[in-house]
């Protein structure tokens, strides 16, 4: 694909939002980064979380490091790297958004308040009102909904149980002239 | 303490060494973690592993998301951030203690192959024979041997169950006069 051999641009960033959790943006995202893998596309995928969460196994070195009190532990390998890293301030999202190098397309899940486009997840019976016409965020970020029920709404609106589908929109709108 | 203050140089860089594991090189770092946090130091470490390593857990978003493909996922907290990469060619050692950002020391084991000051550790029936006299390596950054045993080798012999006497010998020597 002839879009492939720009990797020295910027990635696209694009945010997946949801008013609350249950409406199935983890699900959404895991299915876009197989959709965009197999179109040969490199993808990096940031998530907000809660204040504390555990990603290293009990046991494992890196483990033992971080539970020693190391600030910043990395385990390198040909194929791996992994950092867990303690912050002694929120790090900015522009500055995480480097840590990831040169990527086509960064998926983030959890950070409502940024100027990256929005697609908003909507799922009936889960999802009672709307990010993208809320005036508390930037309502111009919002480029779609994906939704599972018909909606009249301003913005695209696109069908969350079909992943392909959402990924084009993606794809011809931000990855497809570069 | 006054080395405290000067938190934009450059981090001191020290490697952890030994001709085959079950030396203890784990165990002496974590205690040297510890240690020179106890002092107010900021402390990263880096490991070299095997070439497949997992760090996440199953089920955990993160964990989804590798396996869903991703190139990189990132997990943030205002706490925490955690990255698992994956790497298409080696990281060059130097662009990876770059990701450690501004802190007093890093700590690295199981890169024998670099000009950082290395401390070798030797336990007695363990390691037979030494790095810090193999010409294959770079025999002048060997600053000192770890040992359980006395030594008759021409660089300082540390005792390798004596931590805060090896803590003691890396900040005399490269972080009071920072």
């Amino acid at each position: 694909m002839e879009n492939l051999s720009l990797g020295k641009k910027e990635p696209v960033v694009i945010s997946i939002v949801a008013t609350k959790s249950g409406s199935g943006k983890t699900t959404l995202i895991e299915k876009l980064i197989k959709i965009f893998k197999a179109k040969n596309f490199s993808v990096g995928v940031l998530k907000h979380d809660a204040h504390k969460f555990d990603i290293d196994k009990e046991g494992k070195d890196s483990y033992r490091f971080s539970q020693a009190g190391a600030d910043n532990v990395i385990i390198s390998s040909s194929e791996k790297l992994a950092m867990v890293q303690i912050l002694r301030e929120e790090k900015k999202l522009e500055d995480i958004i480097k840590l990831f190098g040169d990527l086509d397309l960064i998926i983030i899940e959890g950070f409502k308040n940024n100027n990256y486009p929005k697609i908003e997840v909507h799922r009936r019976g889960v999802n009672e009102d709307f990010l993208c016409n809320n005036l508390n965020f930037n309502i111009e970020s919002f480029i779609a909904v994906a939704s599972d029920e018909a909606l009249n709404i301003d913005i695209p609106v696109l069908d969350l149980n079909d992943a392909n589908s959402i990924a084009d929109f993606i794809e011809n709108r931000f990855l497809i002239r570069r």
